[in-house]
């Protein structure tokens, strides 16, 4: 079987147990003889929101988990690592559903959002919490006897708030409709991704494997995190120049920073190095919903060289990552290969 | 000092340690270095969805909490109480910027709501998180070290996910935009009233303070919610009740439960038992925003005699109440008086 084909196999089979967790739910609302119309609704807006996309986090607890066991996971061990893993997508979920109401964004993984589904509307709101509340449930059914249940609350609770930072500045920083090129900077650009990316798509989905392989203490995690939120910073770094450099066939989507003002890792290089007149265009054409404006923007990247610096960036980024990762000390049962794993699926990827 | 000035004391006393909440989280912001207009907007969200009420709930654990212990609260014990009652004010802050948006309410305790305040919009959803965020935030940095700690965080889950559940029924049985009486129901109106009020409003801050008080048995909790919640129930129909027949020069507030299509609990009893011809009349009349069709529904209600029947519910529903309160054993820490005081605050309220 190739790898593709493994590939495949583990996300049809992380993506045929969920059903299982929302019949869980349900079960409890028939328990407690909630009307039926509501149970349907909930039943509705647990799976729109949750299935259909590559369940990258998801999946990333269960690989990271056979790693530190060293071996495949029992059927028992699944279960448990896959709740934790559709925590993970549920809790995407909920920052989904209201990003794309903030940003009044059209369709999520070929599907109308949401809140543009009929009858929904702002009662998407409530329907945000709830994926919320499913993850606290899951949890509570499936770990309350665990040693480590009160980290995981912890921990869903802190990358929750942090995720959250990182929207507030984001959204305070380049509004859709305002462009002020003066709030942005490379210093706020790493925050945002690191907060609002990085903690709960890099450190979440680990930390978490490492619960459940029994080696989270308090040395361990603060490796694991100065690895995996660099690395969620270049994962970062790279999605936003794939969306001025990438070949549209092959990551599949035309990119729109430019036109939508966002506050990306190429316009805060170019602002650091653009001369006064260069600066007069970016201010002038940049977050403008024009080809003719967003082609302007282009022409002053590749005068600033926009192109080398990324690939200096992810030359100096990346070997200091893998300094990181070599100097990881396996006694505590943390593994190296958990770290090169990711590295090796993100480094120079091309969509 | 009369027990008025007493009341305005303590809410006085209450609303003045919340800077110091605030104030932990500001210092948190200041130790990640998260850029200051994050920090500026958060507060000001802090501030502008929390003050300004009456603080009932909020203040209802710190009364309770006395009572349980049967002595004023010290400085220490004041300020852990305080911190799970501005945690229940955190909850509803967080319910009711979203409740505003989805209902397109305007104003809120006589300010803008938080979404129409300036350059807000749709941010306040993210905003509304971050109020949630901001309670398991103050829960662990005070409650940490103490035994109930997990305890505290199932129930702020638990009670969130029930509000939330309360919040769907309601928005699906009533929608404000659709009227369909054959919705609605007298079982579905207490489901919605005790899932979206009474839980939050009624037993959380009971509980919270059995906690407080070391007397939180699962034994304790069961009687404290077979007491709480149909308390609460009863006070949401006098609520109701109070929408259509309360004084405004009293109540404050000019009802528009009809106008709006309300599941209250007026119509439901009047559903269950018009003559084909009176339902004909609500079925045309009710949630019309028409001050013609609205005396229409009042008329029909006074056919019904629906104020007498609010009075045989109030009666029946209050004795078994008393009852219950009666019959509650007092050897395991419990005290009649919390609810006693609870009852005596609401029993026959005209505001």
């Amino acid at each position: 079987m190739s790898s593709q084909n493994t590939a495949v196999d583990k996300r049809q089979k992380f993506e045929s147990i969920y059903p299982d967790f929302v019949n869980d739910i349900m079960g409890y609302l028939k328990s407690i003889n909630i009307p039926k119309d509501v149970a349907q609704w909930y039943e509705k807006n647990l799976y729109h929101n949750t299935l259909g996309g590559k369940y990258n986090r998801g999946l990333s607890v269960i690989d990271t988990y056979e790693i530190l066991l060293g071996k495949p996971l029992d059927e028992e061990a699944y279960k448990k690592a896959s709740v934790l893993g559709w925590s993970i997508e549920l809790l995407q979920a909920f920052f989904l559903v209201a990003d794309d109401m903030m940003d009044a964004s059209q369709t999520r993984r070929g599907q109308p959002c949401w809140y543009l589904m009929p009858n929904v509307g702002n009662i998407a709101i409530n329907d945000a919490f709830m994926l919320e509340s499913a993850i606290y449930f899951l949890i509570k059914k499936y770990f309350r006897q665990d040693p480590y249940y009160v980290d995981l609350l912890e921990l869903f609770h802190d990358v929750t708030f942090q995720t959250e930072l990182g929207q507030q500045l984001d959204l305070l920083t380049a509004p859709e409709d305002h462009v002020d090129l003066s709030k942005f900077s490379l210093e706020k650009h790493s925050f945002i991704v690191i907060y609002k990316t990085a903690f709960y798509s890099f450190y979440l989905p680990v930390a978490l494997a490492m619960y459940l392989a029994g080696i989270a203490s308090k040395e361990n995690l603060q490796i694991a995190s100065d690895i995996l939120l660099p690395l969620g910073k270049y994962f970062q770094v790279q999605d936003d120049y794939l969306d001025c450099y990438g070949d549209p066939n092959i990551t599949g989507k035309v990119g729109t920073d430019i036109l939508d003002n966002k506050c990306s890792w190429l316009i805060n290089v170019a602002l650091a190095k653009a001369s006064p007149e260069q600066r007069a265009i970016l201010d002038k054409n940049y977050g403008v919903k024009n080809h003719e404006c967003e082609a302007q923007v282009k022409t002053v990247f590749e005068e600033l060289k926009i192109r080398d610096e990324f690939a200096n960036y992810e030359e100096s980024e990346v070997s200091e990552i893998k300094k990181r990762i070599e100097s990881v000390n396996e006694s505590g049962g943390l593994k190296k290969s958990v770290f090169l794993t990711f590295l090796g699926k993100i480094y120079k990827r091309n969509k």
